[in-house]
């Protein structure tokens, strides 16, 4: 498998909510490894107000873990 | 895309608060970009209890991140 | 609006508590900012001890924050 | 209301779970004060698998501020 | 009632990880005192994905704490 | 039962991620046991949207403990 998280730092917030977003759908990538069938399940939970509050709260799980990693980018 | 989240810090908690929203509704942004679905969805979730206690669940989570970004508002 | 959390320090655990109960209602008070609404979802919501297990949690997650602020009230 | 809360601090790790429950039943009985209603949701809840998991994942939050709070009994 | 939790801290990750179980469920048999319903309530949640998924959270939460006190096995 | 969690210390953010499904694995393992159970419980959520963000949740929260054992892998 391709090196796909070399790091938890990142220069700036931003990078590092996008780095939560990465590490939310990989979870799902490595349980789910076909596309197709992502891409389907996508398009039904993209639908859904609770679906989308759910994986909210998974990419805040992971946005704790990468801000305190970076000391908040406190500096 | 414009920067939206420049930093962590926040003068007061209130605004810390307020962040921590910002931060829970950025991913089902993210996830669901079309505005028009976004807004059905809301009118939705609105009115759900349940619904309305999964977002709130969301913010906490954010909010502690961003609480422990700004050492609480101790100083 | 009105300031309505003007710092986490709170004299002791029992005010934390409250505080974080706050934190947990202000959410839900921000996405559905209409009174009379959340008034009759409280009225289905409190009769539903799955919804109620899962307002604890959010109340949990936000007192974790508050305890942490306050160090615990360890002094 | 009665203090219910004087301190975090507990001699044991098994009295710090004893008030992890008690923490997350409060926020249950804030939000339904009612002792009855209470007592009937008991009944529906205790005998439904993902509700008592439900219930075991606040339980969780709170044991683990608690455990903070009590440096995990270390000493 | 015996003395269940004598203690946060485990010689090995493994076992830190074994009595993350016990203290999830611990929260269940407090809520759930009947062997027998238990029991049954365990035949139906160990055939369903999501129950079993839920599961696993309560577990990782409380590993979490289990891991933190233990100052992750580190030395 | 064989040694499987020897150490929370992985060599890479990567790893930890691995050890991180590991450790969300494991505890439905415990709990439901039969091979053939699992396997087929696994096509059920690998197809539903929640439940994979389920998934994904409880190891946002395991690969937080892992990430925090391994300083982030900062260094």
């Amino acid at each position: 498998m391709t090196l796909w998280l070399p790091s938890l730092i990142t220069p700036t917030p931003e990078e590092g909510y996008a780095l939560a977003i990465k590490l939310s759908r990989m979870a799902v990538k490595m349980t789910q490894p076909d596309d197709d069938v992502r891409a389907e399940l996508r398009a039904d939970y993209a639908g859904d107000a609770d679906s989308l509050t759910a994986v909210s709260q998974v990419v805040a799980t992971n946005f704790q873990t990468v801000a305190q990693a970076n000391n908040f980018w406190r500096g």
